[in-house]
């Protein structure tokens, strides 16, 4: 399994220095929402330069224009791009033909789809790379928790891999693990721990 | 009624020459989602400089960590933030509050509601200013048309104004303002003419 690490609420230096702390131990590093709208791509670029080992995801959460958004982080160095899984069917084939042309990744991420199954099933079907349960920071608070929704995308996918998001941590990865999927996305949890370097390594050990 | 002019695919230079060009027609200036996605908030900051009297949009779509991604947003200088009709409830409500403490803007993207009526309804209740219908880029090729989903919302709005976007132009405005709203959203038609002052112009005096 992979760690994808959501770098959210931190600089652009801090963000750097969080990835040296961390090396070895995560695979994917993420330029979440906000840090994209505060800088646009100077993140994803700036990682792809100084980490070249770690996989990109620009977490823009495409509901729109797929093709042309898609190209344009695949252009900046993005390795995966997200696309939001309440978008039209063609925005999301539009991000996977960007993806294919650059021979790139797609995640769709499941926040907020009212019938998880149903949607599912026809994402999977689409091309894409990966599907992603995600819990809503703004609901997270409400008790809501990914795993029952990586029950129900593992039960139905029979193409896409799976990954999960949304308030990940020490605590609650095993179920994750024992559940299984491909990616396992931690933001809050190795961001704010006091030893990010051996937060990281531990989680990533439960990974294995 | 109020004319927005979504800056999607131009650089900045040419969105400023754009801004000059159509003085005293545009009301709102648009910074378009694959904009931030390429620029963050460097336009947002730039067109509040240069041009004071033009409100700005940041069309940054939230779909979640609505107070913390509006934040961000009103702290550029933007005067009217966007976040997504599908997102869930406490996120639109997160973004209500941080326009409340900036004394600024909310315009809620009805873009992929399925249920619209229904979720306007709700919507409406939330303290947003502006509900706007929106045909995705991506399948207004499919003949789709904002124009039935406007007459949808004005019917059940009874706090926000309403707002219509995706593929208007001239051809198509007079039954808009017929139907009636607050802001009229023109991208391409503006950005892509030949002449953008005299049809800016020609738009705007059809709102009066």
């Amino acid at each position: 399994m992979k760690l994808q690490v959501a770098l959210d609420t931190l600089t652009l230096q801090d963000c750097i220095a969080l990835l040296e702390e961390t090396k070895g131990s995560v695979d994917i590093a993420e330029v979440g929402t906000p840090f994209v709208i505060e800088e646009g791509m100077v993140p994803v670029k700036e990682f792809k330069k100084r980490f070249p080992d770690i996989e990109v995801l620009a977490d823009v959460k495409i509901m729109d224009a797929g093709k042309y958004e898609a190209d344009k982080c695949f252009d900046a160095g993005a390795d995966i791009v997200t696309v939001l899984g309440v978008s039209h069917d063609e925005t999301i084939k539009g991000v996977v033909e960007s993806a294919a042309n650059h021979h790139k990744k797609v995640m769709v991420d499941m926040i907020a789809v009212e019938n998880l199954e149903k949607r599912t099933k026809e994402i999977d079907q689409m091309g894409v790379d990966y599907i992603c349960v995600h819990t809503a920071f703004d609901v997270q608070s409400l008790g809501q928790d990914p795993l029952d929704d990586l029950k129900t995308v593992n039960r139905v996918i029979q193409n896409a891999k799976s990954a999960v998001a949304g308030g990940v941590k020490l605590q609650t990865v095993d179920a994750i693990v024992q559940e299984g999927c491909e990616i396992v996305v931690v933001g809050g949890a190795i961001c704010n721990a006091k030893d990010r370097s051996a937060y990281a390594k531990e989680i990533k050990e439960h990974l294995k």
